[in-house]
């Protein structure tokens, strides 16, 4: 029998996975928000590196209580808005279903932890590229791996998914054409995935420039690199075995890649909010929580609450 | 016999503290770039806490080799000017001139030493809200306080101007209205100083704030209170010691102080260089001479090469 996916947010990241998902034939149920008239009318377009497709018609909605109940619910919102996550999960639930966290930061499945609790929820890492360009069109710039795994909670003592229902979603993302791999280690995945983030995200917003950008000017390459050295070491202290090479990882990675803007600094250019608790403030409640004094994120953190509660409108890319 | 005086950069600081020696009737010798035509017909014009005045005539120059030779030369001109000292400083010296450099950062009488060696060269801070506003305009806002010694070099074994002849420099300010004090300390002082201009002149860049703005938000509030305490430990590591109270004093004093675009906030805007290198480098490089890491500081020297480097012709205040 096959599994009823359910995507709440279908933007860069929900549109993308969801539409390959449909593209492969997959039962997939969309929850839009503003491109909602749009995509009944035009369906779902994604131009992407993998091939350009479009999906003409696509179950498509435009509130949750219009869904069918689904197995699987992918939440590809940002983590900003999940204080709306109870009223968008709840008429989608049925008494099993898994919920698969796809949001930048750490811990930010615990909202999905307190609505079905903590057997039932997955978390999991994107390293993509990708945009939306207009209603109902995404486009994939690069990469677009997934690794994800079950969510055990802060302190790391939950239960989570059973290995076989993530098995079943894994084989579904890997026919359909995604780059998927499962992990027994969320927390790890998480942090070497904050090893980008926290120092790419954050200054592209604070240096108002692009991946590229940052990694052309010497000083800001290096302040990159110093950034990510210092989360490495959060996730140490946190019980995260991670190699002192992923920093180079990290920085050769960032080299080959397109130039991007990340989706921080998108949120903050079209005046949207932005991550800051999830990416920056989660991973100094754990620093904290270690005993870890982390005084270049901490920096950040509160350079970007600045920033975002002092936005100039006319910063422009 | 009276002190002849040479002030080199006649803009918000040497414009107000020269304008107000000539004032008090001392032998004062300007010199102007840009505002030379204009002070020659107007004189230059000081709006002021202390009480606005108006010099109809002042000693100006356009060019050094058309000035006396002074007895001291106050160095009013920025640290990122200081490639052009040579061949303003020489042509005005006698065989015993004193500089006495007013700029902001640390080891910044370097310049000076390579001209006239370690015996004549003094350092001050200076604790002046003040801006040039027009062509031979100068609007001092608040304090105004100058605190000078002698500069004994790097190593802190240079010999330095005679108390004596220092004394004699105090008597003219104090006689001329101006708040000053000698120092035995100069690298207390300037570490004092740089408590302030580390926090305060870096996140008025980064963050586009006025101090009124930093203070009243309570993340960068924060922070620059973090910055402030990271710099008193340089200081410590660099045999300067500062009571930790004085963070506190640093915070108060700031926010009592009108709302202020920091000098390097100005600069920034209107794309002249800023003093990245004498405030963040220099502090930087005793840190590492005294084996201590400063990773704020560092952090944000390395922001503010990135945005001297890539500045945003929009970035409006």
């Amino acid at each position: 029998m096959s599994i009823r996916y359910g995507v709440l947010g279908t933007g860069a990241l929900g549109g993308f996975y969801g539409g390959l998902m449909a593209r492969r034939g997959l039962d997939v149920h969309f929850l839009f928000h503003s491109d909602y008239q749009h995509v009944l009318t035009h369906g779902l377009r994604v131009d992407s590196k993998l091939g350009d497709f479009h999906l003409p018609s696509v179950n498509a909605y435009d509130r949750p209580e219009a869904m069918p109940k689904c197995d699987v619910v992918i939440i590809g919102l940002k983590s900003t808005q999940n204080h709306l996550l109870e009223n968008l999960l709840t008429p989608i639930l049925n008494a099993n279903s898994i919920v698969l966290v796809l949001q930048n930061g750490l811990n930010v499945e615990q909202a999905a932890v307190q609505i079905v609790g903590h057997s039932r929820v997955a978390g999991g890492c994107c390293f993509l590229c990708s945009n939306k360009v207009g209603p109902g069109h995404i486009r994939h710039l690069d990469y677009g791996r997934i690794v994800f795994g079950a969510y055990r909670g802060i302190d790391g003592k939950g239960i989570g998914p059973s290995p076989e229902s993530l098995q079943r979603i894994l084989t579904d993302l890997v026919d359909s054409g995604i780059e998927a791999y499962l992990t027994d280690d969320l927390p790890t995945t998480k942090w070497k995935k904050l090893m980008w983030n926290i120092p790419f995200n954050g200054l592209s917003v604070l240096l108002n420039a692009s991946t590229d950008a940052i990694m052309n000017d010497p000083d800001s390459r290096l302040l990159a690199r110093r950034i990510s050295q210092e989360v490495r070491q959060i996730a140490m202290a946190a019980g995260c075995p991670i190699e002192p090479s992923y920093v180079d990882w990290v920085i050769d990675h960032t080299d080959d890649m397109v130039p991007y803007d990340s989706s921080m600094r998108l949120d903050f250019l079209n005046g949207r909010p932005i991550e800051v608790e999830a990416i920056y403030g989660n991973a100094l409640l754990e620093a904290q929580r270690c005993g870890f004094t982390a005084p270049i994120v901490q920096t950040m953190y509160q350079q970007l609450k600045f920033m975002a509660a002092h936005r100039k409108p006319n910063l422009q890319p």
